[in-house]
């Protein structure tokens, strides 16, 4: 036989067992969206490549698929460019658009293009590919699904509270023991300024970030090599070591950061945020913690960051707020707050955990053997009572196969009953309903099987 | 401020609203695919070009949207073509990825590389956009959905006869009435053997396929100009004006291709297929109809098309059945049977005759208006209560905004009822709901208001 066909390196098939998988993720994640208020959008797998251009720094132009301009794209090609074999600057001139490389930057657009026909605030949920030309490799994917919510035209804070709670629902629906972690941008910048180095903000929050992964004293190093000054880092020691519940954390960071400005409006931000989310007394572990600094993000608020606390696995679902969404596309002043659901994570969490539903990889809950044509059309009568109670029912589709073949089907799809109807059972009006997990087997009416598999 | 920025043309933002009422088209036919034992299939967006091309014919290869291979891709690109500026030769060196341009090929190249893993029958849906760079024109996009269902491995027609069930089903629930037309390539093929013009299949079947678009006349003008003799078009004038019903035309039929063996074989398919349907009385009503051909295809049994009843449009269904799906990738003998559900036109009809349910671009079934710090505090309380009722609450997020912009919201966002709960309310421990619609408003409970909602 000829070689077997394959797909491009970084992509995934997502078979029937696999997507009945996601599916239960996908649809649990967004009837709690549905809960809150946050409605669907989808937007273009391909944008212009003006709209996607210099929006993930110079790494991420390089990372864009770019798609070849139909027809005779080499016509209006400059002969320059073409005799140097200059890749990068043809590129503008035989291709115009991209495949999108995130849900954010195509949000923003949207709601920059349809500012005049969308309400704000405008809540919406996003569940759709990306792809990144990034060299692949083990759980890093060319083409992967994201999963955002986000709200924008709101400053309120309620909405931050909001995001929180649904973590909390769907992790406890999704039975993933996990933790929040919490911070805000600006205690981040008042800390650069209080330890007298507000310029260095970026280095000093990007050492951070990694104190989870490298520890402390690395962190240090990293810092020292950023060119932070022995006094500045040993300022910053006792913010790195900060100990105690929420509450006292922030008390102590008050005094600490008592003459940044913006360091205080970040307290200011995380204590209402707090105040709110007391009273509601969510089973969530919600933990702040100052080395959370979400890399070079745009974030100009509260960020946040899940992890699941029983699986080793980085954040499986992180966020924040960034006062400028749609400034790139020039509307001001419209801030925007959301959170993004890590899906192959949470997959990964679910399996390893063995958190899925027990009939969770199939669809359908009972097989009909197919014995011959007399057997068949009896059995067709009998499913469509079975699918008009809405239950999902097959008839094996080969008159009279062999039952080795039509067992092995039932049990490749995980199919939990298989029902038996031959020249017995129709004559008495039963079905010899077999369980394949137990094996046992026994005769009941229709209306028995009915209520059994409802 | 600078020009609003947009999106290729021929794609298109699905907004919230459009995307609410598209979802409930998909969700219904979701569950009655699951109810005949179908499984979700997702393939990647991005197929290798050696997978896509040739299988759309020399037009369906320039409608293909190619992806500029990755980094220096003029590296290898040979001189000759780049200073000749041969765009169609340098393609295949500077591009080796495209966007898929149906879910058949997918499917068959799926079926083919997974063939150890799967087990015959293989019934899998597959709901996902696909990319064509046609000309975009009213009604024809260059990204759109396409939502097709498929049982490959197995050659019964029990298979013909479960998707029409699935058709009947599907239009019921969407409350669309329709009519199936089915028809038989074998049959087609008999009619071009015993008119003596078994070479010109083709172009009878492409002519008679015109036969709602262009009537009689033009039809057989259309077979002249094909070459077909002035003998064999007389031959074909009853069959194409073949009366009565299904069973009389399939009585008559059997005269007229009696000396054919693939004509009689498809009346043979075509009536077992009848024989299953009708002690399941359908209420659909299905039509033969021997000018139905569905163009140029690799049908070769069964044909179906669903056209909508009141409303003038297309076909917003068809398929049939292909012997050799998966011979374009090297497995031999694997038959295939399916259907494709339009679903824009789909959603046009809908649209047009308001078959959507009444709340069915909606989302959220309460708002309750924020009158300030305290009244937000105890609505959150009230809030999590309904949430946790199943039921889609939102609180306005700025705290005391203008009454008048949050009732637009509310308005805005089709919100049936809005929850006003100022201190009397608090006080009294009571909700004033205002039906959004009627105008009307009354004071009841957190229970009522469940009990309402639910």
């Amino acid at each position: 036989m000829a070689q077997l066909p394959s797909i491009p390196k970084g992509t995934r098939d997502y078979a029937p067992d696999i997507m009945v998988k996601r599916n239960y993720i996908f649809d649990t994640i967004k009837s709690v969206f549905k809960k809150y208020g946050y409605m669907p959008l989808e937007t273009p797998a391909m944008e212009n490549l003006s709209t996607l251009m210099g929006k993930y720094g110079e790494e991420g132009d390089k990372l864009l698929f770019k798609i070849l301009n139909s027809g005779d794209y080499l016509n209006r090609a400059s002969e320059e460019y073409l005799s140097e074999k200059n890749s990068v600057k043809l590129t503008n001139q035989i291709s115009e658009k991209g495949l999108r490389y995130d849900l954010t930057v195509p949000f923003a657009r949207f709601v920059v293009q349809h500012q005049n026909e969308i309400t704000l605030p405008f809540k919406r949920y996003q569940i759709q590919p990306v792809w990144r030309a990034d060299r692949p490799q083990k759980g890093r994917y060319r083409e992967f699904y994201q999963c955002d919510v986000d709200v924008c035209g709101s400053n309120s804070l309620l909405n931050e509270v909001e995001l929180i709670q649904m973590v909390d629902e769907v992790y406890r629906r999704l039975k993933i023991n996990v933790r929040l972690l919490i911070n805000n941008r600006k205690v981040l910048a008042g800390i650069a300024e209080v330890i007298g180095e507000p310029e260095k903000l970026v280095d000093i929050t990007v050492a951070i970030d990694k104190m989870d992964k490298i520890g402390l004293e690395a962190v240090n190093a990293e810092l020292k090599e950023k060119g932070l000054s022995e006094d500045s880092i040993s300022k910053l020691q006792p913010i790195l070591n900060l100990s105690g519940n929420n509450d006292e954390k922030l008390e102590k960071l008050k005094s600490v950061l008592a003459e940044s400005e913006v360091g205080m409006k970040g307290i200011e931000e995380l204590t209402t945020v707090f105040d709110y989310l007391k009273p509601l007394e969510l089973p969530l572990d919600i933990k702040l913690d100052l080395t959370l600094a979400r890399g070079l993000s745009y974030y100009t608020g509260a960020i946040f960051e899940v992890k699941a606390l029983d699986v080793e696995i980085g954040s499986i679902t992180g966020g924040g707020r960034y006062d400028d969404l749609t400034g790139i596309f020039g509307l001001k002043n419209v801030s925007g707050v959301g959170i993004s659901f890590g899906a192959d994570r949470i997959f990964d969490v679910m399996n390893q955990l063995e958190l899925f539903p027990k009939d969770g990889s199939t669809i359908t809950q009972i097989l009909f053997v197919n014995f011959g044509h007399t057997e068949e059309m009896h059995c067709m009568k009998l499913l469509q009572k079975l699918r008009n109670s809405g239950i999902n029912a097959e008839l094996y589709p080969e008159t009279g196969a062999k039952m080795k073949k039509q067992m092995g089907y039932a049990d490749k799809k995980a199919i939990p009953f298989v029902a038996l109807v031959g020249e017995a059972e129709i004559s008495n009006g039963t079905i010899a309903v077999k369980n394949m997990e137990s094996g046992e087997q026994t005769n009941i009416t229709i209306t028995e099987l009915i209520e059994k598999l409802k």
